[in-house]
């Protein structure tokens, strides 16, 4: 494979390390830890309305929930492929720790303090948020991208990431707190940009390792149901203390059980004699706390909150269903996880449900028009940024795998013995079965 | 198989898009948002005796612990079965996101504010609590009912359970703060008089689906460790701020760690070669967390709770090993988890245990006699809604798989490919292995 | 095999049973609940400098992270081998079970309060830690070892461990808040100096069970991420309430973010055709969380920690390639799971660091000597603990596994049936392939 130079020795480390030596040196200039002497207006941590005197390490606990949900349930989620567990859950920790540093510099830089980045729970939060539009663009090229090729997706999409929240959030001041239009909606269609960027024809009809087996299947659970638990604190952790953070756990909470009822539902409808197909479970259980991220913290009532999580749930069941072939065969967009049915069409409606929710007067001070400019914002931003992203990375140094080494961690790890040799001897076992067909 | 319809298109995705349909319109009907103005004087957030003034997140990680136990805890615990891991974590998930939305309405309905649910963190936690009724009774059916058969009882379980609770809490003004009467001992008895209503002679010699492979066990330690580590966070949730909490979760911590040693001494102590075995420990060092339950919050000394912990695990081990293998030959009660060894014995321990510390006066303003009434309440509602829930399940039209088909996901779920197709070509690999066997 | 006895049966629940009788009768005479009206000068949850009136339950949410660090985090980032997943989440279960009543013990001993010891928090989180120090030195010895010999191991590791704690925190007055020197360091050698002791020359080629196989290596990454996200829970946990607590999750963030970047780029620098090595991944990535403890809480600035990490993933991952392997043929260290990279050398790392940063003037009233004489304190009882340890436990009647029976679970588990079989038959399946290649 004279075309694909997919060998990381030197390419991957070298970046790697200058990118953190990078990181280290702007962290020398420019961050400070936060000492409670703000006099930054734009730190809500230490400007809230409540009586209460916050102190540094309100918000912690929080903070770890959104952790988990970042590194264990974004990683497990993806690790539903049969042989590409070990990029899922290991390129995912990498990305996420790069991005979180990066996030922290590139929102630092739009809330500066006498020239300083001051750093504290609140920050730190908000730099995991940006991880999350990576992980969820790296869904949909899962199985497709070198290392290299995503480490500079993550500079990239995390940088428009800061402009376009600063714009939403204090420009257009619209109103997004579990962040359905900025991260979902963003991450999503930033994603499916790139993804047809880097369309494969040679995988058109599809690749024998992009299924699942029995025990993948069950680490993706471990996934899910960490994302679905924490969900509330995701859409509530930068909320206004008290009440307001009490109505985006509750709507949150209420959303996501409304949501695993319909996507059930909709999946044992659709298949083949009622049985309910895993990729549904997997994911469209948790699109309920996509869509219900824009109004977590409006007053739109518990039922409006299960309405808007049931919808969800059928949309995104249905996306999985027949929109993904069809955005497949059709628009050479090659979703490897289903994220337009998890992060975009949930997102989207996350951010509709928040105009009709605005406009209804359900938030204080809100303003529908807004609202719509910061759907539209994100999406805009994510459609080109994911296009230029996609071009970048398009081009042929970047270690990018042939089709046929798609969907393999062997490509870039290294795989324990007794896979490497079935692959010669047509050994019987679990997984090299699979290896076998291909 | 005519006289088993399993096939769960129309059934299952009606009744579950019906049922949540409704809920939505009971929650508009009934359910708004605590807004910290309660003057309900059964809403024990906004009435402690503590001198800090309480917030309205306060219980958010205690919350977030139960959360955990509730959808990872139950759901990997059971997932031990070579072949029933989608449905054991994937049901859990169903089960529980239905069964804490009705919980919230039934136990609401019981504490109404001027005819209104105000929904709060402590309402949540008790929702979840309500779940793990359902949960526990699941782990005695396990692989032998319908997710329709399972709604079913959800509904009734959590009605009943809430019937049950009112009068233990309000009416005899019982202490059970870790709930190991009215939680444990409840989901048990019940899931055990359904499993005896349900008794299938045809699986009295075992089902070659009914053991483990090496992985699912795995699986299954995840359930545990987590269940484990946050059981402090149950037996708390809901104690009294303060002391008081503290009290309870060292009391669980203590009788955790002590139940450890002596569930695996015993279970070294009856095996074979003096091995241990996986389903002692996946399930006996849990057994502690449930004795102490009605006691946590009591003085009865770190030492007591260690002692009632390290009692727990002795029983339960020999349930396991003694008194499963009885029930299921002689009394026609076939328990898949061995809920009566985890849950069963140890709530009724549970309960004695608080019985006696009462009448030592280790509980202020207690009264042993309603302790007494309160075990036995527990214990009447649920053999005698077991029951009637059982004969309800028991009516032929709700899909319950044929005994050849259970504790097999494949009727109810799409399962990989591979395995589908190994069942015909008996080809070598992990899981089909155990099919071939078939 | 007549020299090896290691059927568990009596042996294991003697020993397991009469420990656990004994703790709880030094229970009874020595331990009370924390009542808050503590008069004991050592006792730093009621002795905040802070403003914030403490709260018993201030520090569960941390306790409770670091309780998952314990369990889940250190269980299954040792169920990396292909045959000792069992053993490794189980036995590592049991030991810190019994561990952190012994910790209690041990360290509330030198900090009574008028002849008792305390119970609270504050202590909890002590007693998990003092359990680290005996999960770290398990790897080292990680299958090959019995339950009993380990038992006697936990004993005399936190004994010493509280001898040297005190002297370390108490006498010589040095800073140690996220425990490089005295857990991390500390375990290390003492494994290893154990390790050293039961050196096995039969072993000098490896064993056909040393490997991981695919879904082993996933599970250990779940060990691994758990212990990641919450390390920063782990170094600031007993820091002083506020801004200090706060600057160490910031610095262990940023160490922990900053090490994942330099360990992918050096496995990948050192591995064939540049690919990642996972082991490299599962520990390596943590190095940076021990390295920079003993700074956590110093003001080394946020860059500060970012190199202390970026150095801890060079030398984890130059350790595991190059020095583990002359560690095992040169000096008859065989150190099953790498202990020495991941908790010694950067251990030593963070114990250097923070000698640095004291004599930098980093530490209100820290003093260099004194952090120097806490490093070489650590390593001293460390090694010569774990060597008098080692001398103990070598005695040849603790069930010792002969050498062709380590890294097996079946040596004191009951193995699901059909990995039995397969080990008669040849059976193809994923897990007997490698039993066959024995």
């Amino acid at each position: 494979m004279p075309a694909y130079a997919t060998n990381m020795r030197m390419k991957f480390p070298i970046m790697a390390l200058v990118l953190e030596i990078i990181t280290i040196i702007l962290f020398a200039l420019f961050v400070v830890y936060d000492d409670g002497k703000s006099d930054d207006p734009h730190d809500k941590a230490s400007n809230k309305s409540d009586s209460k005197e916050p102190m540094p390490m309100d918000l912690y606990p929080m903070f770890q929930d959104v952790h988990v949900m970042i590194f264990i349930g974004f990683g497990f989620l993806m690790t539903f492929l049969k042989r590409y567990g070990f990029s899922s859950v290991g390129i995912n920790l990498l990305l996420a720790a790069f991005g979180l540093q990066w996030g922290l510099l590139m929102q630092g830089f739009l809330h500066m303090t006498h020239g300083k980045i001051k750093i504290n729970i609140f920050k730190i939060i908000n730099a995991d948020f940006s991880t999350a539009t990576v992980l969820i663009s790296f869904g949909a090229v899962l199985g497709k991208t070198s290392p290299v090729q995503l480490l500079i997706m993550t500079i990239l999409e995390i940088s428009i990431f800061s402009i376009n929240e600063h714009l939403v959030a204090e420009v257009l001041g619209a109103s997004d707190v579990g962040a359905s239009m900025i991260i979902h909606a963003y991450g999503a269609y930033f994603g499916l940009a790139v993804a047809r960027v880097l369309y494969r024809p040679g995988l058109r009809n599809g690749h024998d390792n992009e299924g699942s087996v029995y025990h993948s299947d069950m680490f993706a659970m471990i996934g899910t149901v960490f994302l679905w638990m924490f969900w509330p604190s995701f859409n509530s952790a930068i909320a206004e203390p008290g009440y307001a953070q009490l109505t985006a756990v509750v709507n949150t909470y209420l959303s996501l059980a409304a949501c695993v009822l319909s996507a059930y539902a909709v999946s044992s409808l659709v298949e083949h004699k009622g049985k309910l197909d895993m990729v549904h479970i997997q994911n469209a259980t948790l699109a309920g706390g996509v869509a219900v991220g824009t109004c977590a913290d409006m007053n739109i009532g518990p039922f409006g909150a299960m309405l808007i999580g049931f919808v969800a749930g059928i949309v995104s069941t249905l996306g999985f269903k027949y929109l993904t072939p069809i955005l497949s065969s059709h628009l050479g967009i090659q979703d490897t996880c289903g994220v337009h049915n998890l992060h975009g069409m949930p997102g989207i409606l996350g951010g509709l449900a928040g105009i009709v929710a605005v406009a209804l007067g359900k938030k204080e001070g809100g303003n529908a028009a807004m609202q719509a400019a910061a759907l539209a914002s994100s999406l805009g931003f994510a459609l080109v940024g994911g296009a230029i992203t996609g071009l970048i990375i398009k081009l042929p140094f970047w270690g990018q795998p042939p089709d046929q080494n798609c969907y393999d961690d062997s490509l870039y790890w290294e795989v324990p013995a007794e896979e490497e040799e079935n692959e010669e001897s047509l050994a019987h076992a679990d997984h090299s079965k699979n290896k076998a067909e291909v």
